[in-house]
């Protein structure tokens, strides 16, 4: 094996759901499908790589900044929908259920990681609920103990801000067999359960 | 999301072992961690897009033409180990257990798959088992029903290249626990047990 094959695998191993292994498969994949895979790969790579950048409204990713989201004016100007990371709007995005502008915090507090609020994008947040325009914050930050724990927390920041601030429905899963669920889910979506 | 950020995560998706999923996923890592991660890969991925052929003698991928292995002369030139594919060629170097030459087939017969043996790297197999420094053809083939039936052929094809062919010893795995093991495994570790 030479050198830039080598090191070709050892970068793909870096990335997250990789390993050596995974990588060694992709690569020697990539190489046998050179004009079809390997070439159209390096150039959107190095066009993403110079056009994209980072929205400095609410942190997502696109070749405009601010991005094509923020920008759109058919959108419901009363409703941030704050989460995590930019997978989870992209994630809401898909669902098509939400009409109104996001926010990217980039992170959760983590005593762990020694992430702080002062890491998170938590200060621009509480400038743009404060706009007049702004009614409702929709806290979508995962389930987990550090994402409720950072939804509390920004709950706690927006209280002089007058906007409603809601989270995300727990609850069975569509497609969910009982049998299956963990008691936190059962529990939660046993209490708020609705009337038929 | 952008037209060149979806096309990458769908070019990412294609690669095996990768799904729209975990493709978004590697895409905004590389994103986040541009100088570290995105401009090395894209660097590396066009060196090697540029360097790397395939050996004419074994088959195996080199930036060198022999390749390093087939020009090696500390190597034993009287075996020569054939493997499916490269991975697979890797897996024995990595293994530091043989010294001698390989050869690639570039894949198996398969009758489902329309894979004849013109398709595979036979014809030169055969013209480079009748040179007289070659004494030993170990078919290192997989221990599928296409690996082995491949391996039948080819040993067919050398009989009359005055060559000893070998076959990988079947056998219980390193580490193996015979509770787990599948029984033909089982079977063949028995019928091809050995003196303590």
């Amino acid at each position: 094996m030479t050198t830039s094959l080598d090191s070709l695998i050892a970068l793909f191993a870096k990335l997250p759901g990789l390993g050596p292994r995974s990588a060694r498969r992709l690569v020697l994949h990539l190489i046998r499908n050179k004009e079809k895979l390997l070439n159209p790969l390096v150039n959107t790579l190095l066009q993403t790589s110079e056009t994209i950048r980072t929205c400095h409204v609410c942190g997502n990713l696109d070749i405009v900044d601010p991005c094509n989201i923020c920008s759109d004016t058919r959108r419901d100007h009363s409703q941030i929908c704050v989460v995590e990371e930019i997978a989870d709007l992209w994630a809401i995005e898909r669902s098509k259920m939400f009409r109104g502008f996001y926010h990217v915090l980039g992170g959760v507090l983590s005593a762990l990681d020694g992430r702080g609020p002062e890491q998170l994008n938590i200060e621009s947040l509480v400038t743009r609920a404060s706009a007049p325009e702004v009614a409702e914050v929709i806290l979508a930050t995962n389930a987990t103990v550090e994402g409720q724990t950072t939804a509390y927390y920004i709950s706690d920041r927006l209280v002089d801000c007058n906007v409603k601030i809601s989270r995300l429905a727990h609850g069975i899963p569509m497609g969910g067999e009982l049998d299956y669920l963990d008691d936190g889910t059962l529990g939660a979506a046993l209490k708020a359960r609705v009337n038929y």
